[in-house]
């Protein structure tokens, strides 16, 4: 295979063709590398990127296989991890000049459990400004001009670029689902606290989750059942049972899903394009889709959001606030700012506004829905490099801590990605994957 | 045997005659509710206490027994519960006219587990003002112009004067501490998350415990083994095994304990007496016991627990201040005046204090100490009922979520109990019993 063929793999398919001895971990990553070199002068999915470091883990790989050790389920294949994330052999500087330089001794629990999984830890990706809103330097594949999206920038370029087949990223508002709309790539935020922070930068602790991007779902459900676990690291985890992804994923749906459109809290500023995206998405399914009003607070859950996440951002941002808030760009100065006049009565009403919210979409998912069917972002990704782009069309579910896949079955008039957000109910993780496959089929056939 | 001797009787040596039938709970609760004609007049620990309806339950006890059915360890035995735990039978007023007449139609966690293990819920004891500073009726059955101590006021009093052999109460600072040693009896609050609060009025969620009060460690034993559990309502419980508290407490230590002396943040506030009898008690110890001061941090703990508490006071008692804030006391108002203006960065600074605190105690308690000692109230209960005394001694073990037990081993110069606190490791909640029995034996030995 030339490289630009192993470059296009999927991580399922490399991982096989690895574990068959039919590829070395070398040729696929030389072949990655190659991509990176003839596409991210343009892109800038990389905030640390280190080429004898990716290949010696590479060769590393395959002298381990070649001594017959058993080997994990990504053995050999290259991961993208967001600059947020504890790296005990590359640095991790948040975004941030505040963080130029650091670097952590340890791995967050993530990388560590893709390690162990065998995983090729092949770089850095750049977020945004200590994963808020102030960009950085990554620029959308599908057109220079226009943003990535954010927080997760790097991990969504770079994925969607060829450039690794596998990122991970964060999501505290919407910085895996709007950067995966915008550079046309799965991205997957599972349920709160089902993939451990532990190593990664709090920002809110209520409402921080880790996601993932790939091409393929089946690539969302090999790398979820690599890092879901507990960690005493963070209390949000929980021992549980094995969460068997890829099967799960892989199945036929037992009967037919029934999906429910939702405009949800943000719809009025969705584009044109974007309703009747998603109109066109609804018709095709006939009578297994019909749309659901959102009960009447949802606008309500901007607001709750934002005192929370503002609230924690203070509280969280000490340090940043304290040796370099003149080196932080005026947006998070003026977050830390509102959320340091926040009331604790405030912070505290948001929160328990979130379990009963919790609960009536849990039930609407339960007694009806397989799936929710709503917007990833207003519309493509728009022009200029300035804002990532809004991410209210996620707030209500990162709130939930609800998990979200987005789906990259269109394209704007513009050319760039379009995609749709798919959402199920809490620990309802593999069933989403399952009915999203179902989902993307219906709309190829349509 | 003559009413006196039943109701002198521990709950385990009256659970044992019953289940050997050679006593029936009819008569135990009969010399129970006779002991409360005789003294409750002038004590006023209960309040609900209905004979008929605590009659009726050791009528089916006994029935049930009869038929010879599988009984719980508590079968039969009355257990007094405080008036902000719910109970489907009798009202739940939360010691404030605002919640006047309100009967909920379901029992909390830990009454469900109690009923469970056969118990008579004798009836809802007298608590302060929803549980905060403003005294309830009940008077110190050791001198009844003495206060029995607050929240648990009737719970402390009930079974310090024999009209119940247990009881249940709660502690956000140390409602269940402070009124055991006023009022002489054992005075256990277990390790935060131990016993479910699904059902307890909400004031403190990261405070609030549950405790339990006995004559007896063994008793303290029995009763923890039938309330200790993972209840979903509470996200503060754990799936966790069975802990054989009555099994634990009853061995000997493996090894002679060893005990840390520790005077606390609130020391200065002790009276001479106090300090003296804590000296004495050291000094008994000999070698198993020396004095280790806490970090210097320590004396900001109360601060901390301020903060935190009055803040969610104040998210908590949304209902109480709108519907009646002129019904509430004058501190009370206080309290949830300060709350509401208390900002959520230094209510969430307050909150992270805790982790690093818990570790470093946890630290001394495993490296060198099987308990800490240290004064479970300034001195005797004070004079008066206008207040309930100084919950500060208990303060930095709630904020910890340590277990706590009072023991009822001395007297004041004024013939009023004098207790010391004995204070574990997390989770060591039955090591902290055992460590108990063997310093009430050194204690009467010396």
């Amino acid at each position: 295979m030339d490289n630009e063929t192993l470059a296009a793999l999927s991580a399922t398919e490399a991982a096989r063709l690895i574990r068959e001895g039919k590829l070395r971990s070398e040729e696929l990553v030389q072949a990655s590398l190659e991509r990176c070199r003839a596409v991210d002068p343009q892109v800038q999915a990389w905030a640390f990127l280190d080429e004898d470091y990716a290949l010696s883990q590479a060769r590393a790989a395959d002298a381990w296989k070649g001594e017959g050790r058993p080997i994990g389920a990504l053995h050999g294949v290259p991961v993208g991890i967001k600059d947020i994330i504890d790296t005990a052999d590359l640095p991790t500087e948040h975004g941030t000049v505040v963080h130029k330089g650091r670097t952590p001794s340890r791995d967050a629990a993530v990388v560590s459990m893709l390690r162990a999984a065998g995983a090729v830890i092949m770089g850095k990706t750049i977020t945004t400004e200590l994963a808020t809103y102030a960009p950085g330097k990554t620029r959308n594949p599908h057109n220079p001009e226009h943003t990535p999206g954010g927080s997760s920038s790097g991990s969504a370029a770079a994925v969607a670029a060829g450039m690794v087949p596998l990122a991970v990223g964060t999501q505290t508002n919407g910085s895996v689902i709007r950067p995966a709309a915008y550079c046309g790539v799965y991205g997957f935020k599972p349920t709160y606290g089902l993939i451990p922070r532990h190593g990664i930068l709090k920002q809110s602790p209520a409402l921080d989750q880790v996601g993932v991007f790939a091409r393929t779902i089946d690539d969302v459900a090999l790398i979820c059942e690599q890092v879901v676990g507990y960690h005493e690291g963070d209390s949000a985890t929980r021992p549980r049972a094995r969460i068997p992804f890829c099967a799960v994923a892989a199945e036929e749906p037992p009967i037919t899903p029934m999906i429910g459109f939702i405009k949800g809290p943000a719809w009025e500023r969705a584009t044109d394009e974007t309703k009747a995206a998603l109109a066109e998405l609804v018709d095709l399914l006939g009578d297994r889709g019909e749309e659901v009003e959102l009960i009447s607070t949802s606008a309500d859950t901007l607001d709750w959001h934002r005192t929370i996440m503002e609230s924690e951002i203070a509280a969280n941002y000490v340090y940043e606030w304290e040796k370099g808030r003149r080196r932080l760009s005026k947006s998070l100065r003026g977050q830390i700012e509102r959320g340091r006049k926040i009331t604790a009565f405030d912070y505290q009403q948001a929160l328990v506004r979130i379990p009963p919210l919790v609960e009536s979409l849990a039930e609407l998912l339960y007694t009806r829905y397989d799936a929710l069917l709503t917007p990833a972002a207003a519309g493509t990704a728009p022009e200029g490099l300035e804002s990532t782009g809004d991410p209210a069309f996620c707030t209500i579910w990162t709130l939930c801590g609800m998990p979200a896949l987005n789906l990259p079955l269109m394209r704007g008039a513009n050319g760039l990605p379009l995609g749709v957000q798919l959402v199920g109910p809490r620990d309802g993780d593999a069933r989403l994957l399952r009915t999203a496959r179902w989902l993307t089929a219906q709309a190829a056939a349509g």
